[in-house]
C-alpha cells in the first residue's frame, strides 16, 4: 500500500505506541475512543430499533446545511455547555472536520497569488500543502497574546492583494489558532482579536479560526474546575453582527475529532450570512446534500442524551490532570536547567522551550528516536524554534503519559548535559 | 434555516412525496434504506461486542487511503460481483462520495480559465457550480455512442489550453458519465472509450469518470439476470498501465451512495499511480487522516460479512423489475403519440424524449406541478433537450412508481394533445 502518510499508518495494526513514546501524536487514546464507541453502539441500537419516524432517513441524501436535530443539539451545547454564551443556529453549517473545512474555505476563496497570513509557529499539518500551492504563505510572528497585529498590519502593507469581487469577496486569508494554539498552546488576547475583526474589515481578510480545541477547556479566571471552566471568547463572536460596520469576515471551524472520535469525521463551521449560501447552494452541499448525515444523526442523538456532555465532561477532567502532571514533571525536572514550559489552561499540548543553543534534534538523537514529538520547527514557516518541541497529552493515559515524559526530560537533561 | 437548497431538505420531515410524485429524486427509496439500516445495526453491533482487537480505532485518524480492510473487501467486491474483471486495490482510494470526491479532483488539478468538457446533456447537479467557477465549461453533443469525439477534438482545437507542468499536468478535463449516464442512460462505445484514451494522452487531458451508476447493472449481452449481469467495461480499464504510451490519465469515481445509502458519505476513486501520491499526501488526508474511517469500516464489515453484495443483489433485481415495468408503461401509452423510451440495460433513469414541439415544461405546466422530474433543458450547457425529460425508477416502490409513471404519461398526453 506504499509508504505511510500519516503516524497512524505507522501505528495501524501495530501496537509500535507501546514501546516507542510517540508524544506527537495529536489525537485522543484508545481508553477514551473505547468510551465513545460504547456511545456509537448505543446510538446506533437506538435509532435503528424499532425502525420508526422513518429513521432510515439518516442514510438518504440530507439537507445540505446538515442533520437539522445534529445543528440544534450542537447550538445547545455549544451555547450551555462550551462557550457559555449564545451560538446563533442559523450560522452553524455541519462539515466533515476542521482539515477539509478549512481547505474547502481555501479553495473557494482564493484565486492563485493570493496570501495566506499564518501564525509563526502554526498549525504544523497544514503548511507543506500551503507551500505547495498556488498561494503564497505568510508567516506572522506571535507574542504572549498571540499574533502580533502591528506585523501583520504591515506585512499587509507590504503585499499586493487583488481587489476584491462579488465572486472572492476576500483580498487575503489569515489562518490562526486563536484558543489554545497549536503548538504554542497560547490564548489570542481581546484586544487582539477586537484588532484583527478591525483589519479584516479594513482589507476584506477573511479570517479562518481553526477552533478545534475550544472544549478541552480545563480552567479559566472564574472557575479552577474543568467541568465548568469556559474557553476564551471565540474570534467569532468579535465579529459582531449588531456592529455598524459588520460584514462577516470571520468563521470559526469546529470538529468533534478531538474530544470525540476524528474517525466520524464530522465538524462544523460558524460562517458568517454573506458566506452561507454560496456554502449551501454549492453542488458539494446540494447534490452531496450535507456532509456525513449518518454520523452526525447519531451524534445529534448523542448529544440529546447527554452522552457527548458527560464524555466531555471526563475528558476535560482526565485531560486537566495529565497536563498539570506532565508539567509539572517537567518544571521540577528540567525547569531547573533552563527548560520553559507554560501550564496551558486548555488544549492538547504543553510546548516546551529549551535553552536557545539547544535544539529539539538534540534531544530526538539522544533520545535514539525511542521518544517522538513534535520539533518547533516543522511547525515554522520560517524555520525558526528549533529550540522549541510539542508535547501531546491527550493519546496515552496517565501513567503512561508520566513515563513518557519522565524519559523525555531524561533526554533533555542528556542534550542539555552533553553541550 | 433559509430556503432550501435541495430537494431533500424540501422532503425532510415531511410525507410531500406521498402527495406530489417525485420522479426527479435520483436516490434510493425507504423500502431499500431500512434494509441498509438493518445492516448498520448489524455491523455496529458485531464491529463493537466484544470490544477486542482494538476495534475502537475506527474513531481514530486513519490511513489516508481509507481503511485498509475496507479497500480489500472493496476491490474483491468490485472485481468479483460487479466489473468481473481484476481490479487493482492499489489503485483504489476511499473518499465522501463522487459529488465531492469530483470536486476535489477539478479544485487540485484545474487552474482559473482552464477548461472542462462536459457531456451535453450532462449531470445536472454539477452543471450551476462549474457555471459560476472560474473555469471555462464546454458542452459536447452525444450520440448513440456517448460524447462525439470529433466534436471532442475540433473543439479542443479551438480551445486555447495551458502547457502542462509538473503540479499542473493537465491541460484540461473532461468530466463524463460514461456508463448508463445520467440522464439519457446511454453507454460509451467502446471504440469511443479508446479514442477517448488517445486523445488525453496526446492532449494531456484528465479525463473524470463518474462511475456512480455501474453497479446497478440489469442486463448484458451475456445474460438477462439482474443477478449476475455485468456493466460495461469502464473507461478507467481502457488507460491500460501496459500501453507503451501509458501516462495515467483516467480517473474513475464511484459510490455506495446509489447502492447502499447516500447518508454514509462513502465513496472511492480508481487514482492512476501519478496522481496517487499527491492526494495521500495532502494535508486534507493526512491530517484529515482518511475520509470517513467510521462508516468506512463499518461497510468494509458488512462486505465481508456478503451482506452489501446480497443487498446489491436484491436492488439489481427490483430495480431491474422496476424499470421495464416504467417504460413498457411509458411505450404502450404515449409511445404511439411519438414519444420514444429507449429501455437501458442498468442505471436510475428512463430518458424521455417528447415530439419535438412538444416540452418538458408544458407536461409541468399540464400536472399543475402533482409530478415532478427533471427537465431535459436543465441538464444541458447550451440549454437544448428542451423535449426531453428524466425519471427516476429507484426511489418509490414498485406499485407507486406505477401510478407516477401513468400520471406522468396522461400529463404528456394532454399536452400533446392541445399542441
Amino acid at each position: 500500500m506504499g509508504t505511510p502518510a500519516n503516524d497512524y499508518e505507522v501505528m495501524y495494526g501495530t501496537e509500535i505506541f507501546k514501546t516507542v513514546t510517540m508524544l506527537q501524536i495529536g489525537a485522543p487514546g484508545d481508553d477514551s475512543l473505547r468510551e465513545v464507541a460504547a456511545i456509537m453502539k448505543d446510538v446506533t441500537m437506538e435509532y435503528f430499533s424499532p425502525l420508526e419516524q422513518r429513521n432510515e432517513q439518516i442514510l438518504q441524501y440530507h439537507n445540505s446545511r446538515g442533520d437539522p436535530r445534529l445543528i440544534e443539539q450542537l447550538c445547545k451545547f455549544l451555547t450551555d455547555d462550551i462557550y457559555r454564551e449564545p451560538v446563533d443556529s442559523n450560522d452553524l453549517l455541519i462539515n466533515n472536520g476542521a482539515s477539509a473545512g478549512v481547505w474547502d474555505l481555501l479553495m473557494r476563496y482564493l484565486l492563485p497569488g493570493d496570501t495566506v497570513f499564518v501564525e509563526d509557529p502554526a498549525y504544523k499539518a497544514i503548511l507543506p500543502s500551503l507551500q505547495e500551492s498556488e498561494f503564497n504563505l505568510a508567516g506572522i510572528a506571535m507574542d504572549e497574546e498571540g499574533m502580533r497585529m502591528d506585523l501583520l498590519e504591515e506585512k499587509i502593507s507590504r503585499t499586493k492583494m487583488r481587489t476584491p469581487s462579488e465572486k472572492f469577496p476576500f483580498a487575503a486569508i489569515v489562518y490562526l489558532v486563536p484558543i489554545f494554539h497549536n503548538p504554542t498552546t497560547k490564548n489570542m488576547s481581546a484586544g487582539r482579536k477586537r484588532k484583527l475583526v478591525e483589519l479584516a474589515r479594513e482589507y476584506d481578510l477573511l479570517v479562518i479560526c481553526d477552533d478545534v480545541y475550544n472544549v478541552l477547556c480545563y480552567r479559566c479566571p472564574e472557575s479552577d474546575d474543568p467541568e465548568t471552566a469556559k474557553p476564551p471568547k471565540r474570534l467569532f463572536a468579535f465579529d459582531d453582527k449588531k456592529d455598524p460596520g459588520y460584514k462577516g469576515n470571520v468563521v470559526s471551524s469546529g470538529t468533534f475529532s478531538k474530544f470525540l472520535g476524528p474517525g466520524l469525521r464530522l465538524g462544523w463551521y460558524e460562517l458568517p450570512p454573506r458566506m452561507q449560501k454560496t456554502h449551501i447552494d454549492h453542488y458539494v452541499f446540494s447534490s452531496g446534500a450535507g456532509k456525513n448525515p449518518y454520523t452526525g444523526a447519531l451524534i445529534g442523538l448523542a448529544l440529546k442524551k447527554g452522552l457527548v456532555q458527560k464524555h466531555v465532561r471526563d475528558t476535560r477532567r482526565m485531560y486537566a490532570e495529565r497536563i498539570k502532571a506532565a508539567h509539572d514533571i517537567i518544571s521540577s525536572t528540567v525547569g531547573k536547567l533552563g527548560v520553559s514550559c507554560h501550564l496551558p489552561s486548555g488544549g492538547a499540548f504543553l510546548w516546551i522551550e529549551l535553552p536557545k543553543h539547544i535544539s529539539a534534534s538534540d534531544v530526538l538523537e539522544a533520545s535514539q528516536n525511542s521518544v517522538r514529538f513534535l520539533p518547533g520547527q516543522l511547525a515554522s514557516p520560517s524555520g525558526s524554534f528549533k529550540n522549541c518541541l510539542r508535547v501531546c497529552i491527550t493519546f496515552y493515559e496517565l501513567k503512561d503519559l508520566l513515563a513518557g515524559v519522565i524519559k523525555l526530560c531524561g533526554f533533555i537533561e542528556q542534550a542539555i548535559g552533553s553541550s
